[in-house]
């Protein structure tokens, strides 16, 4: 027995909370017998204070219990899902589902929208014309069964208490919590049902976690915790300090991802979809498996074939025209030489501004509004050369655009070094 | 221009609150632009952060600008109030405040009520047949034209935003921070509008604070306070390990500070009255005055005059019998030998589980109820002689009180030193 100050004053005070305590909390979360102020003074205590071990383990499986498990006890494929924590230009989700489905196991994808400037799968999905992302659980593993593979929003009945927790943080300034962090994608991940997950942690100006420890550090973390769970966990530290790939938008990127499944991907793209697929396979158990290489399924059109049925079981038609947006402007290259860098957050700030993510919550996307990358670091360029193409549905979105574009583009005179590995590294469980 | 996430996280990162931010977040939390979360998350941040002096001081005067402030000016005579930060038996206010008044000058004590195991000056008048401790502006001041006194409940008016900010603190843990308890002591005291002011710090087992240092802390930031707004400040730190006096409760305390108007007041509850009396008589300029002598005002019968004279017009009959708890219990000496120890703390909470405070804010008190101490540190006493005498007005409440006061009382076999002053230091403004 315990109540919401004192639980509230053991954590600011750096002390451990009992499982018991936690589990209490939730529950009464649940029947509003702890309010929405005592829930977000506690996040910020923990913020400063953090959750051992123990502590996030109990933590995130109380957000589970708040809710239902998908069943996906019916699907005869292994299960293997991926979870990136956002970047600009991330289209891998829309590549690596039908990907890995096509070397024989089974996808479920439950997705998000997209935060701040970095970009959501769903809303990417969603311009596609008829494709639905609202799916029941029972549609969902129809789906899953029929496609290989399945890409739609987690219903409001998977952890449910993740979603109050989110909003909550969102404006309580306590979204910057490893262990917080951490909780609230392993808590819907865990409940989706899937049996393995390789995360995607990007470092980089244009990630959350700009340094390296910290997203090793929320990889770890994660990692623990779905190992804790029954759920096979690896993670991936991948760069973000570009876009990944040329398109930043919403049709864009499906676009630029259809190309890729016909294999004609950009090379960082590529890199960093088919070492996420490896990973994926080999926790499946599909790695040695004939039908289990990757390049090959790209090659052979199998992937191609298995995003076409995803997309149709959805309601979407894969040979319906992209909205396209009728206004256009470039952003041309400041000087001649090299060009050296082009910051991810400022390129899906401009993105943002263009209308293809949201102001507030409740606003609608622009499926056409994005940027195309026509140069990306490592490139030649000639001084008032379009470096980027900026698209829109009205004119008056291109000057708050381009105003954040500026120094996004850097131009130098000496040739740079070849690209790093868009891959950083492998985190793995502790022994 | 700011907004309370981008303020919240400034303060959660240590960076300093720009004056115009702290302005804007109290206008904002008025017209509930900013919600309570968005606070309560902004007062941990201020647990861990701390404020500095600067935004202290700006924090302290968005509190006093959110309402209205006393109009003190027709009052001929200084005015003068005192603090007490709460403690066990402590009815200081009940003589000082006719004391002072009989010295000369004008004491306009806004008061609280009783808060966990420390009493409420306002719950223990009301244990007066008739008295009324909610008054308006215009009957606070004429009564404190008449009787020289008066101590009445701070109106809704005065400090608003404290009042939403102390009901959130107490229901987020976030009490237990000296930036925060010294704003919301100070703005209430500035805006009532006296001119001078004495806090009477407690330091001790009984007390909110237990270590010297941190009393130390609060008083001087309290004082730094009060003298940046105009208002001269002193704090005095006094001992909260012993019940104030020999009465703990509502009536039993009004009967004791009747005694010691009359000048049958114990020892240690006189000298930190007359010493709060005499800081306050200086501040106020009537320290050299011949009146100006509270040993003297005791003596001759003038406070307790005043004290009548306040009582009647605040609508109290000062010659009515006050109530009396039907059911006593004793709680006898566990040794023969001399008494060392009887902890505040437990004394406190006791008389609260007899009814003498609320278990929660909207709950009533009880009149009678309380604890007498029959015998206290520094005296001889026999095994098995009565210690305290407890009163409830249901025979039920002695078995919980009595279980709080396990281990209160401490019986050693030598002769203890002299007891220590009641008063151990004095706080002044910085060179």
């Amino acid at each position: 027995m315990t109540d919401a100050v004192s639980l509230i004053r053991a954590k600011r005070d750096g002390q451990t909370l009992a499982n018991d305590d936690i589990r209490w909390l939730f529950q009464a979360y649940a029947r509003h017998e702890v309010a929405d102020e005592q829930m977000s003074a506690l996040l910020m205590a923990i913020f400063f204070r953090g959750l051992d071990r123990t502590e996030l383990r109990t933590w995130t499986a109380a957000m589970i219990a708040s809710g239902d498990r998908l069943d996906l006890s019916s699907i005869p494929r292994p299960t293997v899902d991926k979870h990136s924590t956002g970047g600009v230009g991330d289209k891998v989700s829309l590549i690596l589902a039908p990907l890995v489905a096509a070397c024989g196991a089974a996808v479920p994808q439950l997705s998000g929208r997209g935060l701040g400037h970095t970009g959501g799968t769903l809303d990417k999905l969603e311009s596609i014309p008829g494709f639905r992302t609202a799916l029941t659980p029972d549609e969902t593993v129809a789906v899953l069964k029929s496609a290989g593979c399945v890409i739609c929003a987690a219903g409001s009945g998977l952890a449910p208490a993740d979603r109050r927790l989110y909003a909550l943080r969102d404006v309580t300034g306590t979204v910057e919590s490893i262990p917080l962090i951490a909780s609230s994608i392993m808590s819907k991940k865990i409940a989706e049902g899937t049996s393995a997950l390789v995360l995607d942690v990007k470092v980089g100006s244009g990630a959350f976690m700009t340094s390296r420890d910290r997203a090793r550090e929320l990889a770890e973390t994660m990692v623990a915790l779905g190992e804790e769970h029954g759920v096979r966990t690896r993670a991936l530290l991948t760069r973000m300090d570009v876009p990944l790939g040329r398109a930043v938008g919403n049709a864009v990127e499906v676009e630029e991802s259809v190309a890729a499944l016909r294999g004609d991907g950009p090379a960082d793209l590529m890199e960093v979809t088919l070492a996420l697929a490896r990973e994926m396979l080999a926790l499946a158990g599909l790695a040695g498996d004939i039908a289990g290489d990757p390049a090959a399924a790209i090659a052979d059109g199998r992937a191609l074939a298995a995003y076409r049925a995803m997309v149709r079981a959805q309601g979407g038609d894969p040979d319906a025209p992209l909205p396209r947006a009728p206004h256009t402007q470039v952003l041309p290259a400041p000087a001649s030489g090299w060009l050296t860098g082009l910051d991810a957050l400022k390129v899906g700030t401009a993105a943002w501004r263009l209308g293809a993510g949201r102001a507030r919550k409740e606003d609608d996307v622009s499926a056409a509004a994005g940027i195309i990358c026509l140069a990306k670091p490592g490139e030649r360029v000639q001084a008032g050369q379009p470096l980027l193409e900026l698209r829109a549905d009205e004119p008056d979105r291109f000057g708050p655009a381009l105003a954040a574009l500026d120094g996004a583009a850097v131009v130098s005179a000496g040739e740079p070094a070849a690209p790093a590995s868009a891959v950083i590294e492998k985190v793995g469980p502790r022994a």
